[in-house]
Parts: structure tokens; C-alpha cells; sequence
């Protein structure tokens, strides 16, 4: 294994309704003379993905964003005073049904594309237009999670890149065959890259470049552990 | 935010019961002319800190592993089938009271530090003394979650780091005070170094460089939701 390098994107402006996040991207890249390479993977948060689909609504008050947050879930799983963990139309787990109110201007708040898995394809298949390079495109999101205090980075979208790693059969170091060893790599991938982004700093995007990934029709909805896997809803 | 980089430490030779860690750190470091620097976080799996201190049992058969697993688990919070999720005597919730199998010869299983917080003291204190550099330790383990599929690389034992990045009360890039976003920085700290481990290469450190850490007296066990906060027991 070699050095993994995680390469935060600055430079991408103010996105909104309708921009062109590929190309804001490529610019700021371009800009900041990093030039992409075979391998790396883009990471782009959640939020710039949104507001460029104008999935943006009017949050100004508690019964808006509470509203909101009734529409965008297809189910309540727990509800404890504010905190209600929610399923999202894609599967997600996660609190408020992903609608998210920081960093966001005029008392709006941000819901989760429609579609994030087509959301990282359209990015890849821009930039593969624009550099002739295959590069795997991760949608993060930051999540809670039972058991564990804090939050990390997941994704929500994928695209180009297996959303898990496999090593179910392949022999360790010592020959035994492994169990059950499957590595969600790409949310991996998401947490390395929110270390590089930094919360308030407006860096919404990051090349992580150097992983071993095998390429695949990875789609960040193959990480939702169908319900009668799950012993936790 | 400047990029960041993660090392992988080849070269740590197996580990038996009695090696010291730290000295066989610091070794391959020597050996691949990889200077420790101001900032820099080193992660070890578990795997050779319990090998060390002798958390070794002989799981030859079914019956004994499952006897290990038992006598490591606090409480028993699931249970189908062969899966069994519990509570380890540190809070954490994990399968298999984290009793591991796989990269160990001679039918042996590996078990959690007793303590890995202190593990990690004693990793770092041993660092400070032979290289003047104060480098916080995350000690890693592979664990699945409720809800998504594939599992990820967390903390269970860290020294000289705060465990939680805390963003509460800060203002956003827009000025907007941000409500309840607490980063497990030591968690997504642990999964950007696996990505550099690899499952079968048998690197079992990684030195994390560049990331924006606050130092502070970080423990694993603050990441333990306390069982009243938490609505998945």
C-alpha cells in the first residue's frame, strides 16, 4: 500500500439553482493547478448537489423545517422531543430525514437530492466528457448513529466505484479464509475526506486519491441493509 | 485546509505477547526514513496491541470461541442466529464481544484490550519519551452499524486527542449558529487509515498527517452514547 492523499477543493463559489456542479469543480481544480489522475475519487458533500437541483425549501420557521422534514421521510423510527430519526425515501437512517439547515442563507433549509446515486453519475459522466478521465463520484452526507456519540461523514450517492469491499472468502495474511469482512469503503472514503473539509471552512469538496477501489455499479443504496437484515428498526 | 496524508507503516513484524508496540512503530518508521512530525496521529489496529499484551485465547473450536464471546460481553443486545451483538465490558456495541478470528495462526482468537484508552496512553507516552513529539494514538477496530451495510474502522481507544470535535455554538460560514454537530473526528481518523491498511496486507499502522486536531484528554469511552441518550438498545 502507498500513502493516501486527501486534497481539499477550495475556490468552488456559492452554488445555486441550476449550477453546473461538474464544471465548478473542474474550474476550481484548474484554478488551484491540481490536476486529477487516474484513481482519485471525488467526494463532493451533499449540500452544493442539492442546491444546484434546487432542492431547497423555505425553513424560516419550526412548523416550515418541521413540515418538511414529515414529507421527505417515508417513515419515523424513533421520536424522542425534537429528535426524530427518520427512513428517507432512499433507505437512509438519519435524523430530520436529511434536511439541513446550516450553511444555508435566507432561512432556507437543504433536503437530500432526489436521486443522489444519479446525482454522483451525472457529475462522473460530466467530467469523463471533460477530461476523458473515469473518475468515482461520492455524495457525503454527515450522519448520527446509534451506540456511538458524534457524527461522521457517509455517502449518499455513489457512482464508477463498488460501494463495498468485499474480502468475504479471500484468504488473510495467515491463510485463513476471512468471515464476513465486507468494508463500506466509500463511507470510508466520505469520513477520510470531511477530515480535509473542515465544517465551517466551505470546502465542499475533495480528491482522495491513492485508495485501492475496484471499479463496479456501486450505488450508495446498496449500503441500505434491506429491514430483515436489520435487528435495530 | 491543506491536504491530508496517510502513511501506511509496513514493516511491523508479527507481534507476540510482550512486544512492545511502540519500539516496533518507531522501528519501521526508522526503516522507511518516515520522520514523526508536529500534528501527525498515529493509528493502530487493535490486533497487535491485544497480540502484545497477551489477549490471546485458543478458539480451536465452535464451542470455546463461544465461550470467549460470552465471558467478553457485558449484555447481549441481539441475537440471530449466529450473529451476536453485544456490549463489551468498555460500552462499546459490537459483534461478537469483539472476540476476532481472522490474521491470527494456531487456531487462536484475538480479544479487546482491557482497557484501550490506556493502551493508547502508554503507546504515546513511550513515543514522547524516545522522540520528544507528542503524537495522539486512535487504536482502531473494524465494526458493522445498524442500518447500513459493510462495516467501517473506528476508535476504541485513543490518548492526547478530543474524541469529539464539537461545532456546537460555532458559527457557520454564514453566520448561523450551528446546532448539534459533533464530529467523531477519531472515528473518521480510524477509517481514512484503513483505507491505507488494507484488510490482507498485513499493515496494521498507518500515521495520519495534516488533519486539524484539537489535543485534549480524548478517551474512546466518550464516544459510548450513554444508554439514556440512546433509542437502539
Amino acid at each position: 500500500m502507498n500513502s493516501i492523499e486527501i486534497i481539499p477543493i477550495h475556490g468552488i463559489p456559492e452554488v445555486e439553482r441550476g449550477s453546473d456542479v461538474a464544471a465548478l469543480v473542474l474550474r476550481a481544480l484548474a484554478d488551484e493547478q491540481i490536476d486529477l489522475q487516474p484513481g482519485d475519487i471525488l467526494v463532493v458533500t451533499h449540500k452544493i448537489v442539492s442546491k444546484a437541483e434546487g432542492r431547497f425549501i423555505d425553513a424560516q420557521d419550526e412548523t416550515a423545517y418541521r413540515a418538511a422534514v414529515k414529507a421527505e421521510a417515508r417513515a419515523i423510527i424513533r421520536r424522542r422531543g425534537d429528535l426524530i430519526i427518520t427512513q428517507t425515501r432512499h433507505g437512509f437512517i438519519c435524523a430530520n430525514a436529511g434536511v439541513d439547515r446550516s450553511n444555508v442563507t435566507d432561512g432556507r433549509a437543504v433536503l437530500l437530492p432526489i436521486d443522489p446515486d444519479r446525482s454522483a453519475h451525472s457529475i462522473r459522466m460530466k467530467i469523463k466528457q471533460a477530461t476523458s478521465l473515469d473518475v468515482p463520484v461520492v455524495i457525503s452526507d454527515t450522519f448520527g448513529r446509534p451506540w456511538r456519540r458524534g457524527q461522521t461523514d457517509v455517502a449518499i450517492g455513489v457512482s464508477g466505484i463498488a460501494s463495498i469491499d468485499d474480502h468475504k472468502g479471500r484468504a488473510d495474511a495467515n491463510g485463513r479464509i476471512m468471515e464476513a469482512t465486507e468494508i463500506a469503503i466509500v463511507d470510508e472514503v466520505a469520513a477520510a475526506a470531511d477530515l480535509a473539509m473542515g465544517k465551517s471552512a466551505q470546502i465542499p469538496a475533495a480528491i482522495v486519491r491513492g485508495v485501492d477501489w475496484t471499479p463496479g455499479l456501486g450505488r450508495a443504496t446498496d449500503l441500505v441493509r434491506p429491514a430483515d437484515e436489520d435487528l435495530f428498526r
